[in-house]
């Protein structure tokens, strides 16, 4: 098909004219399909059924050391979840230490810790005038509303697939001490299903930041989430290449097993330096009492050990590799050669990142839901829902089941085509 | 036996010798035995176990409004949860956010909240020169710690038979703006097992504190754990009490099922005004997607209503009963009539308190832990770990078997009887 840049004004209002009658197609059908957010399907939870009966009234819930999981106990957690979370962090795990259900939760209180106590002896951010983050865009809303919500001010750096801009990133945190921080989801990043390249986590671990109490939020929440059994991305470890290169206390490392097992019944954890871990525990001995350790065991029994785990990602693989298939299909086939949006082929995580013509994501997003089909909120994925180009979305393919995406998929390039045309078609008068 | 304030020099030096002699024979046993926290013992535990098998692969972990448990989603619990928690706390499912496994977390979250963005639109206690709050003593450490870690300044309030001095609260909230809350367990008190008379709940609930954003902290920990079947202690129900006399946003109620089902895996719960609610969810939307819902759904299912968690609860009295029991009757037999110090007959809860001679709190809990018995540490029911008279030990009984504990008992008298003696010896000099 005719690239749509190089259209003549005729055949671009023939071609609408086709489209809009497409659309009313779609209309007429009263869809109601959901492609908004990293939600695992059905069939992947099913996956994780099996754990309901990994702890039974039967069974002995005592640990290894003889801690019984039913009582208090046990700050940051029980040692065999901390190996099985060190396996699949690649980290020792006595730099770990075990939460709740939810690593954004663990994300929130590192930064409220850091508002109210300061870090290692640092000033508390809140005594501060200014607190600022750098934020690689696009990149995860949640992050964002975390950090907007302290008041804290989110610089945007470009994201390229090798991961944020470096010079970018080294230049500012050498030059102001007011920046605390830089969210960062490294692998099969959010929403671009990018991983950080080698040199990239390199530069990061020899970061010279102005402030001491600077930290990476190092977001690896699709470490072992792969869509294909061989070819896979790797990430150098963080922590690993951080100590080697001498600065071992800047990273907060965060992974869960909340798209693993159950969503909001999973575990989270964080690995860091033992001067961050003791600095950070001198904060949760005042919190909590512990954390879900009967959870913690029903995960450890549930997969034994992290074999168990890659295997039970393969099944997940098997559920939702077809998914980003199809929507992938749709955008070649639909979309391919129209100069109107380009867009990431992932080999793991939750999203597929499209970008539209400038001025057009707003627009496509609204096309999509006036017919039935909800997508992220064009925005999200930059800092105050602020995409200056208008041109990011993110696509979560995911929840819906396979029928049902592959006609949101037809749905939404047919709504990438209606914008892009009415733009060019506006630009030419 | 006579009185030991009555006793002459030579009764007192024969007593304090065969005291000794008994001691010595108490070290020779190699105990280690612990009644120093608050943790429910095995049996207690074992009545929860049925609720490993409430939700088993096979079952549908759908809720009643057709939530998939196993998913993202639901920041404020499940409405069956809300239900059951809601009969618990003698509140409106509506007036409650169910949250993960800590009460204690809860309150930890809901002042830190307050210190970084402030109580229904007032300044965040962060940016306040000094912010106080009052403590009924004796009292919880847990509580204490969380301001203290704050840098909250904290002010005793003495703790009668019918709460805190509620003379003393009404003036000081009236005069001192600084004053944002003070820290309740209202019934079977932690660690005197009081319950507030309705005279302390109605003078709370009509409390004119200075300060717009003065909170109570109500942590009604001990809701529902009677020790006897009929004569129970009854307290008026604090959120509907201050909506009737026109302060509906006055309270912030705590709960759990901590010690009902599991500590450290049940579940729990804040009540509080409308108003409140909105306030704290604004904050909540960004700290997580939303707690362990297969839990809460675990929860629902094991005891179906509130008639079941009654009768659990039952099961649970029936068990440590007997063990405030054996301790009461240590206390009466061995120090009934000796004048050297006081404890509470709680109907309920999971602590006795027993005050001391003055100055002798620290050295009797010494002389337990050198014969193996660990109590609270000496000054721990005060604010900052001090307690000014040195007088007051908090007893926890249900955790040591009640061999264990007759053991433990005994010679925790003991060691009142020589700190004691030691205290009237010295002072006859």
């Amino acid at each position: 098909m005719k690239a749509y840049t190089e259209m003549s004004k005729e055949e671009m209002k023939q071609e609408m004219a086709s489209l809009k009658e497409q659309y009313k197609k779609y209309q007429d059908m009263d869809l109601q399909l959901d492609m908004s957010r990293g939600k695992p399907c059905r069939e992947q939870l099913d996956l994780s059924m099996g754990m309901m009966d990994a702890l039974n009234s039967g069974a002995d819930l005592t640990c290894e050391d003889g801690t019984d999981c039913r009582n208090y106990g046990v700050l940051t957690g029980i040692h065999e979840a901390k190996v099985l979370l060190g396996d699949m962090m690649e980290n020792n795990p006595d730099n770990i230490i075990i939460y709740g259900n939810s690593s954004l939760n663990v994300m929130y209180d590192t930064v409220s810790r850091a508002m109210t106590h300061g870090i290692l002896g640092n000033t508390p951010w809140c005594k501060l005038d200014k607190v600022k983050f750098l934020c690689p865009v696009p990149g995860y809303d949640r992050h964002f509303a975390i950090t907007e919500y302290f008041g804290i001010e989110m610089i945007p750096v470009p994201m390229s697939p090798d991961g944020p801009d470096m010079d970018m990133v080294e230049k500012l945190v050498a030059e102001d001490e007011a920046i605390k921080g830089i969210w960062c989801t490294p692998k099969y990043s959010n929403p671009q299903g990018y991983s950080y390249s080698d040199e990239t986590v390199r530069r990061f671990a020899r970061l010279k930041p102005a402030a001491k109490d600077f930290r990476i939020f190092w977001d690896n929440a699709y470490g072992i989430h792969h869509l294909y059994d061989h070819d896979q991305d790797y990430l150098i470890e963080i922590l690993a290449e951080c100590k080697r290169a001498g600065n071992p206390d800047l990273v907060y490392k965060f992974a869960s097993t909340s798209k693993i097992t159950f969503p909001g019944s999973g575990i989270a954890a964080l690995a860091t330096s033992p001067n961050n871990l003791e600095d950070i525990m001198s904060q949760m001995k005042n919190q909590t009492i512990g954390h879900d350790k009967v959870n913690q065991l029903r995960h450890v029994r549930f997969f034994k050990d992290i074999h168990g785990m890659m295997e039970h990602m393969r099944r997940h693989a098997d559920i939702i590799r077809p998914k980003f298939e199809v929507v992938l299909a749709a955008l070649k086939n639909n979309l391919g050669g129209l100069d109107v949006g380009s867009w990431t082929e992932p080999k793991g995580g939750y999203f597929i990142s499209f970008d539209s013509l400038p001025g057009c994501a707003k627009k496509i997003v609204h096309l999509a839901k006036k017919a039935g089909v909800t997508m992220t909120g064009a925005g999200a994925t930059w800092p105050y829902g602020k995409d200056p180009e208008d041109s990011n979305i993110r696509i979560a393919p995911t929840y819906p089941t396979l029928e049902d995406l592959k006609t949101a998929a037809e749905l939404f390039t047919l709504c990438v085509r209606i914008a892009s045309l009415e733009k060019l078609m506006a630009d030419e008068k």
